[in-house]
């Protein structure tokens, strides 16, 4: 039986021209996680343990189930009937819950036109309003970003194989860092992180290691953080929802240069 | 209203230290598709619009719906009743269905102990022998797999926003490649390119651009590929998986150096 920390010992073959070494590595630990509403059940997740409160408060957020920290009653790990010692299944008991805000998938499908990106965001226009923060950002500060999220990354640098999602306030102070195997629960613990202590308001721009699709866009927005920083790429959807719900992308953070794809009055050269 | 091409070009502002320019650049497309089995809606992913019918077709067969090619009567772009231009709707009608070989997220939660890595193994014993390949592939030619698939990757070196995943068969020759911004839809568009044209047997290796986790352990699994490699890190569960069903899992093939997982008696040093 495996120890559910978030990361693990496994012995390894490593072939080189030299020949085959058998040597033990460090890999990134991956179980299921559910989460269920009032006892029903939401979506399993495959996650990294660890921060698992905060990924569930992350997921209601983001996903449209709650609108703030205050429609939580309580969250908590449920027993497992089978087996006692597993805390992969949290219930989050909600007060005052009507119906969801937003149920994201089935929403896509439901809008005016057919299903395409921009039904997609049709949908979210009926539940969401655009992002109006006047909030400022020097270049120099985005800049340092991704230094300050790999230097906090302490499962990456063990195991090579986890994504990081960082919440930054107004003058590049680091509020949360969160690691996870999946970029998307990254993002979720990170935003939980502070949901649970008050202090999502303070996040004035989110940084991720991995890609920025369509996926963390809208949960930038969903938590109503302004900017979202990527090293790397973003698709044409994310773009999209950025420009017309107020949030600023960027990408390709790297050295001096990046690339703004929307809203870049919030950016300070 | 954008093309659906797999690129699209936007306007975008880069920043460095000599101050902003605006220019040009090429993002990769996301838009959801809707996959359904005999007019039910399965799920909607978001994918780059290219190959949706392989990707179907992959999908079907890496999730438990189909065992075989032959199970698909047909396969086709369901006409949208909103927007007839739209192409994000695939129907399947499948031939002799009596149920869902395994329904994968609801199985998770249905074996006898909780809800864990080791219960999500148990429960695809229920329905899936492990792979007993007697396949041998040298070092040398897995070295040379992450070459010939950046090579192919002509989105990613666009957009730099892509992943690829590649099938080849035991002489290294490449059957296929293709690109998705999700890293199981570039899986299942190319295992479903071979399953159409029925060449799948003769993929021995299948090489993938991004980190190596459960989901694409399982989908080659399902494929009845032998061999899974990534540069990148496998995570705990991948692992498990694939000693448990006899996949040689390896990752971070870089230069002349690979880690060997499971099953490392199929490479041949």
């Amino acid at each position: 039986m495996r120890s559910r920390d978030d990361t693990d010992h496994v012995s390894v073959v490593r072939l080189d021209a030299a020949g085959g070494t058998s040597l033990s590595d460090s890999v990134v630990v991956e179980e299921p996680l559910e989460i269920r509403v009032d006892g029903e059940s939401l979506v399993v997740t495959m996650r990294t343990p660890g921060d698992d409160l905060d990924l569930a408060a992350g997921f209601l957020l983001t996903e449209g189930w709650i609108e703030s920290a205050a429609e939580i009653g309580t969250l908590s790990y449920c027993p497992d009937e089978r087996d006692p010692n597993l805390r992969n299944t949290v219930d989050a008991r909600l007060i005052g819950r009507s119906r969801p805000v937003r149920e994201p998938r089935r929403a896509w499908a439901n809008s005016g036109c057919g299903l395409c990106g921009k039904s997609t965001l049709e949908s979210i226009h009926q539940s969401v309003k655009p992002i109006e923060s006047a909030v400022r950002i020097s270049r120099g500060i985005i800049m340092g970003l991704p230094e300050t999220l790999s230097e906090r990354q302490t499962n990456f640098r063990e195991t090579g194989g986890i994504h990081a999602a960082g919440l930054f306030d107004a003058e590049g102070r680091c509020l949360a860092v969160r690691e996870d195997i999946g970029r998307h629960n990254a993002v979720d613990k990170v935003i939980g992180a502070l949901l649970g202590r008050g202090d999502l308001q303070k996040a004035a721009a989110m940084m991720v290691s991995g890609r920025l699709g369509f996926e963390i866009a809208q949960k930038a927005l969903m938590a109503r953080i302004p900017i979202v920083a990527s090293v790397s790429a973003p698709s044409s959807l994310a773009i999209d929802l950025a420009q017309e719900f107020g949030v600023t992308a960027i990408g390709f953070v790297r050295g001096a240069s990046m690339n703004i794809y929307s809203h870049s009055e919030r950016i300070v050269p």
